[in-house]
């Protein structure tokens, strides 16, 4: 169980996630790498528009400021 | 009684809660953690579209700047 | 008088308040605590429409940076 | 002569201002009290639409971060 | 020469400068007073719609983080 | 080559640079000054509409949260 | 592997990069330099639409705050 909301990102680590960011954007994609900002590293990472994969990239950082939620 | 806003939170960890996001998305899930800028994971979560769950999701991390209001 | 715009908050403790916020959205009800970021904990709330009330909630917290005004 | 922009503001305590907000509010009343987050406190206010009255307030607090412009 | 942006400020007190704000709002007036949050205060002050004054104000003071750019 | 961004910066004092600013805005011009916030003086300045000149300013100081990209 | 999220810039040195920023603007280019606020500078870099090379910039610096994800 979680007790702080980034524990939930560090029991996410090497795993996939769903991030949606502001901008009605949302990539998924193996975590990689986050900090207190919550910038994150996704591996194997595609950007999703309605449900379908759009665009894929090798690895992709995304800003912590855009995230609206992430679910692993 | 709350004194304190982040009383309120505490009271509800562990029980469900609606949280109204900028973007005009609505979530609502059992609150397992929440930290002081109020980054909040939610649990059994799913996203509301004119009060119907639309999306589920086991677990659920919200960056705490696109929350208007939290609900117990 | 108030002397400090947050003794405004402080002398409307246990009052009716009328919450105006960012995204055309109005709440009101029983102010029962605020922190200095504004952050607001409401009882007995509800969330206004052209002045009607449209959603009951028993327990609010607003965050405080989608705070335009507060009136007692 | 104001020296400081907030120099302003105090010589206009227990006087009428206008306060121009962003997403086009605009109110008016006396001022009663500020703060270096240009949070602002206004007594027998009332919100503008087009110059004329529409909502009248007894008191009123503004939270700074939505001033555009304040004009006594 | 400016070799700060802010010595432009310092340069232009007393004189007339335009003031350009979020939300597509000009104001043009006599530069009294600045910060370092760029909080200005203007006198003879009027707000411009398509270059034309539209609205007089004595004296004016401009929230900072709405400044776009100024030019004396 | 630049190690560091405002080693960009540095290198274009005295020279034209071409800056995109948020809200569709862009302004072209001899750079006289900056500093660590990105705001920036620019003199024989110009406003650009669809790439064309449209306002021409003597001295013009940006703000730095308006920025998007500079190009030298 | 990347650690911490800036590592992949780190690693993403002398090499071309996409940078998708807010107000649905996309350039790509060498990165050259970068900072703990997210400014880079790129190198032979163009602003994209649709996918198409639509301006072309020798050097560009771009402001951190309008990064929404870079991907090597």
């Amino acid at each position: 169980m979680a007790n702080r909301p980034f524990d939930l990102l560090n029991e996410a680590i090497g795993k996939e996630v769903l991030v949606m960011l502001k901008g009605n954007i949302q990539v998924r994609g193996t975590l990689k790498a986050f900090d207190v900002h919550m910038n994150i590293v996704l591996e194997s990472a595609e950007q999703l528009e309605n449900g379908e994969a759009k665009t894929k990239y090798g690895k992709l950082m995304v800003r912590g400021d855009n995230v609206i939620l992430i679910s692993p």
